[in-house]
């Protein structure tokens, strides 16, 4: 296994799909957000990625049942008002080195390119290594006129002095360059649980800026098991105070969980 | 030396063997098992394996000779009581990076493959961090029927927040994607000696599973010289709440020895 | 995206050009100062370069718009007395890795080399990890005559026990492979923040080693502001401190802001 | 530049040369040795080598001026007293990553072996992170022969839990598997400082073993000056406690000066 490898589950015609990217990254916002619409809406799988840029690993499930380290793409047909089709991609991992990155994000691309897609949204979490009152939505976008469709959703442009790291900020950079648009949504969270709280604040934003219709009813009840960890998170804070000196991106690579 | 080299030293034809790999890692507990079932059951060196992905190094004996990084496939015939061969996987390091790793895993279940294994166990060590009374043997399984065997055996089924890392995960995750089924079993063990305690826990569960017989008596020997060693290791603990902070991984890839 | 690529934006003539390297490093002295000269005189883009060495990354700027990892190429025609024409390097990053460097700077020479550029100036600051009283200019030259002449010109040549990494020094060292000659010319700088002083010294420097004529004002404009640091800046001198255990490099590619 | 170059300068026989690797390590012990016999042998330059996986940088020298990272091959005709021939490899870094360092050492091997060398010599320094009394030479070797005859000359065996990291250990590993056969030997050092008297018990039992004649007395002139550091050396020993954590490898590849 030296190269990257895509095996396609299905053949379906996608109608200008919409690509909604979030891979694992600080406090599961995007995954969480991605994994709830999936279920919710009824996606389907399309393709899963295996690839040697990934850590050498497996993970192991509740049940003692090994996980391979991928990514997987899902498809939804016309669940929105304006009849668009999507394409999701999740998964457990990204890739570890800078070089697999971009191999793994180009070939992602290729995949959603053949489909039609011509928007991206990447979603994640930004960490704030510190309690968060309520949940606020940061953004970038590729173009101003999507900066400014962000700022009408109530969603916070992002300042100069941070990057986005990772598959969130390379598949908009990469993308870019073959003509895509796009943004980038970002949960404000403490980074140090699995964010249900944020995970909500991102999918309101999210459903809001694509007219999609999404119950949020079992997202509500993750998030009230996140409440009740607050308070042991705040006994964490002192702890975090050492952790605070990593800069805050978008996307920690080292952080898979 | 730009490729991994695998010099296959003997023809021989083999039975659905069962693939069993121990390459090194913490409290080299699967080591010792391998080394031992070889030892006594008179497994035969069938290739070598050399990659520049190994580390760029040599080891050096107790007598002042070169010993080459590398891993080792031995077999061995008919040695159950079901008349199944064996391949043993053996060694004195693994691949460094993430992309080593992944070819070496590829080529050597390209080895197995061809040998008509179908059927894969890998042998490790869980670091526990502190002195352990009595060493208990955890696993993980690819699939439901095999876990449940486990169970049956004794070998405790890990939680979902604990990865296998490096070969003894990635081969359960790659073979199961060629449609290989195995278990990955671990043997507790503070993970900071060459811990034969752990290796005879592991060595016991691994013949009851296998319905192998190996004579476990000089192992034992190996285990009393470890017991003795354990006072030391107590004086060791505080030190050891430091390395503590170490996510305890199944296989530390930077711990050779 | 498995290769570096370079989209070639203009073809140009020109005349034996002087190249002029200043990707981001220490102090932003070196990019500072030719941004400063291609805003100042009017220098066109001419190239782009795009690679999976980058940090797989973007960044944001004050409006929320995201931007590519990229370095850009840019020529001005005829700009001094000498009739001579340039072509500069600029960007927001460098390669991550040794071979990603040495791939990037080999691709960078190819494209300088066909445009007939056989002398090479590479501009940096180098970190002293305390206040600076006023700059002052470090240099290196790849012959004993640039050497001479850049004492001429009041530079500093630094002693044998700092090396140039990253590009500002693999450019000059392949390059003289190539049979090009070039010198490196450092501005003197804290480290720790953007630095119009340093790049200021630097400007002077290499205005009158190119017989040049760069309008310096609106580089003392974010002189003065910069001043205004200093005080600031003094506060994190105990901090600088534990920093000062790094090695003074000329350039830190960790360092991208 | 994406693979590694070998300038050969010279057409040449060699009669079944030996050869010594002496790349930069701990001490620079290996590095003065050869450095001192090439100068007062009279050995001649042979060929260069630039690789991607050196150091992406280069030096300045006291004059200012730039040295690129390399690799260098100088040969010796009949200089001892059985008229063998001799190859050095000296030079100012060693390849970063292990496959640059497999694919180095690789390319090395090939240009010794067409030159009909078939006994290696890798010199290099063992750090013991304390003032050094006296300096011993360490030593390991490729068969049983061979340790035999360092034993004889007073070269103490190294145990087996250390390795020897880096081309000193690499060469004699991927030597002996294309039927090569040498020794490592290793002064004695305390690691921290360019180590002349480390390097003239090296170089008494280099000549010793090769029956060659090389006038020590310029050697000693540096050793005095070594000696002269000793005191200062032992006011760095607190600092060496820290240090002391690191496990002494033959060679540091991190330490390159």
């Amino acid at each position: 296994m030296k190269k990257t490898i895509i095996n396609v589950l299905e053949e379906v015609e996608l109608k200008q799909p919409i690509f909604i990217e979030a891979l694992p990254g600080i406090g599961h916002v995007g995954k969480l957000v991605a994994d709830h619409i999936i279920e919710e809406l009824g996606a389907v799988k399309l393709a899963e990625i295996y690839s040697p840029s990934f850590p050498p690993q497996v993970l192991v499930d509740e049940d003692g049942i090994i996980e391979t380290m991928k990514n997987e793409f899902y498809y939804l047909k016309s669940a929105g008002d304006d009849e668009r089709d999507y394409i999701f991609l999740v998964g457990n991992t990204q890739g570890l080195s800078p070089e697999g990155q971009y191999e793994i994000c180009g070939l992602i691309l290729d995949i959603v390119e053949k489909y039609g897609a011509k928007e991206i949204y990447t979603l994640g979490g930004l960490a704030t290594g510190q309690p968060v009152e309520k949940s606020k939505v940061y953004g970038a976008a590729t173009n101003k006129d999507l900066a400014k469709k962000l700022e009408e959703h109530e969603v916070i442009l992002r300042s100069a002095d941070g990057g986005i790291i990772g598959a969130s900020g390379l598949l908009l950079g990469m993308g870019s360059l073959r003509g895509m648009e796009g943004v980038c949504l970002m949960g404000e969270t403490p980074g140090y649980f699995i964010d249900a709280e944020a995970a909500k604040a991102l999918l309101m934003t999210l459903v809001s800026l694509l007219n999609l219709e999404v119950d949020t009813e079992r997202l509500e009840e993750r998030a009230r098991e996140t409440r009740q960890m607050i308070s042991k998170a705040q006994q964490m804070e002192q702890e975090m105070m050492n952790r605070a000196s990593v800069p805050p991106g978008e996307e920690d690579l080292r952080y898979i969980g």
